[in-house]
């Protein structure tokens, strides 16, 4: 193993002082010759830390630690250490919502824990734009920079954050931009253009996370306003970028982020159709919680709608995979026409007139009513429908069909959650998708991860490098496509061969 | 001009961003593409100061004023500017006694000021072993780090030191590890060996120093532990390692360090010959301080010592080199004998007999005698006859003469106060230096601000590479040399030819 190819972001070598000749000029020159004539380690260059401590650790009796981190340009020895002292790094997913970490113990190559944080940006709002807009103000990036930093330093500080000597950071471009104090204002005007693609190594001084002083943070770069360190991350997990077959890599958040390719191209593109996947649009739509509906079955005959809900507590709210789950089955039962209407006819005690249109009962207690209401539905068609013309957009614009792509790998819990099939019965997504949905889970904590233990900077350089982002607003096609797809599933039922057997037998 | 040519320590660009287009997707990387197309920069990196800047920067009216530091691996963006502020660089000289700074303008490249303070170690006693010795306990090591620094660092705030970015230090190996808390406890034992060779480049916040926290802060290196980064700075610039011929370097401190070379070799030599040429051996000695006496003129047949003071003041004490050209005096005029007698019958009313035997009276009034003692001399005969043998003895072993040597450069106040021909009559220098005597000033303070000019970190490295260290202690040659010029000038009269001539007409 040379320094140059050094794998790990911080490589921890146990050495015996016994067997260290001291027969150099400089301690530090006989600690180098024998780590690299001995231990075949490259170059590296020493802290100012590790020389502090240097002659002593060669001359006491009890092997110690050489702690080297990664840079761009070569190894640091970091830091020395007695044998005992565990050597950590730390993946962190900056999400808008939530903030993941991953404690990794280097020499066990083993997650030691992982928990997670709100991200304190969220009391400014849900929504990213909204945050944005008040970080135009120097004082106000300045608060919102310090709330997520003192956020992030509360888990570290809980997580022994002397202990840890890497940090591997991924998050969307705003949240980047809030981390890092970049100014946003021209981030929210056409057209869009991030402070910086690649971000490269810290200190951690630098960014002010109170890990280990020697420390290195390294943040994932972003492709674009619209594709940051987040995606990155998922695709370095994923490696798209290896694959010999095209496959495509979906991250639904607030918006659904799509990247076909495989090791000859990537090709990607954001739209609006997160919420579809997420349930975001409904009323009724929830995340996870005590309370919230997550498996739905119907019973037409029997007037039955059958719950269950996270905790068995009485059901408050409908996570989104249910929400999808109920409508395929609305559609399959004849009860959610093409168009999105709500067919009264079909289901009399649970068709109902509301304020705001015909809406579905899904469930009524003496407190609430849970309802799926038709503008939601016409809301989420649009919603669907963008998503799947992204997918059909990305497989146009490289010559491929559907048939061609060999995997659709889902991030985030919504492969988790998600009966794909539900999906497709709506024309959410391809039919051939219902085989070849792979859920990744947190593929951008997963990819922060990785790049603790397989720090490739030219492998990362290279997939930000390799993106080509297909713009959706200036592409008269990605309309053309759209027109079609505003029916369930779709205008053209041959494209859902799947789908229109099941209808025809029902 | 290539970023990896930029010659200069921190490169000040102006930018006049109306010039600039915003063509690419991220706003550093339309930065980089004017950089490096129309001013045809080479690769750099931002700093996270930078790029918190950028954006604005890049979409005022105004000029703006980019500022790049080298690092040794490359150029770093660090800061942006408004063209109305400057740029400054430091040079420290961090000498055991008197720390000295040259601050310099990037832009305008001219020396703003120079300035110097008392080292605070000199508390500790003026012998920088008693200073070792004290800092091989850990508290002690940091409290004279701290100590050090903070002298620095009243300077550096003085200085303006937030438009500091970049300080080249440079100090013998004691101090060095003294500034920067590296352990001191081997460099005192047998074989001496320093921490480290190479310190290279750090960050501002890693060593403390109050410069811009973007700034960066190079340290001379070591050649060993009698041969420091001030020998390394003064040979960087007076450039010995160019010259066609061979000539010497001679700094005269607390030890006389010596090198002998040319483009070809660097063969260096260390020894206690230092107080004899800054007269430290005399107990009437002392630096130039108001009432020392700077010049004398003897006259024995009208019994007249003729003294000039600094300031005019009643004298008080004397400046080396008064002694010593009191001595070459007394020598030519028979008052002192080769073997270092003083001869009684020469000069009744000044040569007179003390408790510490001896003496020559220099000076005497009401309050105070001024003497040069019989012992005294005894001692700079053996510190005159190290020096002469050090160079002698780095002849022989490059396969020279003195006559081969091109140039004698004198470091220091030396070159500059010192009567050569005094010198060369007491034979502490070969005759031959009478004319190839060049006093160079003070040479590690203007090698570390060359390097603020001329950043080559290759060049400096080829210097401490090449340097052969030649051991006093293990060299017998050295001893017998060292016989025959126990005497003034030597034993071996001839190789004195002009002093020769001169006792001869006398």
């Amino acid at each position: 193993m040379r320094g140059g190819c050094v794998e790990t972001s911080c490589k921890v070598i146990k050495v015996n002082p016994r067997e260290i000749k001291l027969v150099e000029r400089f301690d530090a020159e006989s600690f180098r010759s024998f780590l690299q004539n001995r231990l075949d380690l490259g170059e590296f260059s020493f802290s100012l830390t590790s020389l502090r401590k240097l002659s002593h650790f060669l001359r006491q009796e009890k092997p110690f630690k050489g702690v080297f981190v990664k840079e761009e340009k070569g190894l640091v020895l970091a830091d020395l250490l007695e044998e005992e002292s565990p050597v950590y790094g730390l993946a962190i997913d900056l999400g808008s919502t939530t903030i993941a970490f991953y404690l990794y113990d280097f020499e066990r190559d083993a997650v030691l824990e992982e928990s997670s944080i709100l991200n304190p940006q969220t009391k400014h709002g849900e929504d990213i734009l909204t945050r944005l807009h008040l970080a135009r103000k120097r004082e106000k990036l300045e608060e919102i920079r310090l709330e997520t930093l003192e956020a992030i330093n509360q888990e570290i500080e809980r997580l022994n954050g002397k202990r840890i000597y890497y940090v591997s950071l991924c998050g969307n471009t705003a949240m980047t931009h809030l981390l890092l104090g970049l100014p946003v204002n021209y981030l929210i005007l056409e057209p869009y253009p991030p402070v910086a693609k690649w971000y490269g190594v810290f200190r951690s001084l630098e960014v002010e996370f109170k890990i280990h002083p020697e420390g290195r943070v390294f943040i994932f770069p972003s492709a674009g306003a619209y594709f940051g360190g987040d995606l990155i991350a998922g695709l370095f997990f994923v490696e798209l970028y290896k694959k010999d077959a095209p496959c495509f890599f979906i991250d639904v958040g607030t918006n659904a982020e799509v990247v076909l390719g495989n090791r000859d191209f990537l090709l990607a593109c954001a739209g609006a159709a997160g919420p579809a996947l997420e349930g975001g649009i409904f009323s009724a739509g929830c995340r996870a919680e005590p309370g919230a509906i997550y498996k739905v079955s119907i019973n037409r005959a029997s007037n039955q709608v059958y719950l269950e809900t996270i905790g068995g507590h009485p059901p408050k709210c409908m996570c989104g995979s249910a929400i999808i789950d109920l409508m395929a089955q609305l559609f399959k039962e004849g009860v959610l026409s093409p168009e999105g209407r709500l067919i009264k006819e079909s289901w009399r005690e649970r068709v109902i007139e509301t304020d705001e249109g015909r809406a579905f009962l899904v469930y009524e207690d003496g407190q609430r009513q849970i309802l799926i209401k038709e503008p939601e539905i016409k809301a989420f068609i649009r919603s669907k429908g963008a998503m799947f013309c992204i997918l059909s957009l990305l497989c146009e614009k490289s010559g491929l069909s559907f048939a061609d792509v060999e995997k659709f790998y889902f991030a985030g819990s919504f492969g988790v959650n998600i009966n794909v099939s539900s999906a497709v019965m709506l024309g959410m997504l391809p039919d051939s998708a219902l085989d070849k949905a792979v859920a990744v889970g947190n593929s951008a904590g997963l990819g922060a991860l990785k790049f603790l233990k397989h720090a490739d900077f030219e492998e990362i350089k290279k997939i930000v490098d390799s993106i080509t982002y297909l713009e959706l607003n200036t592409e008269p096609r990605f309309m053309e496509l759209l027109t079609g797809a505003l029916f369930i599933p779709h205008v053209n039922l041959d494209l859902f061969p799947r789908v229109k057997s099941l209808i025809e037998r029902s």
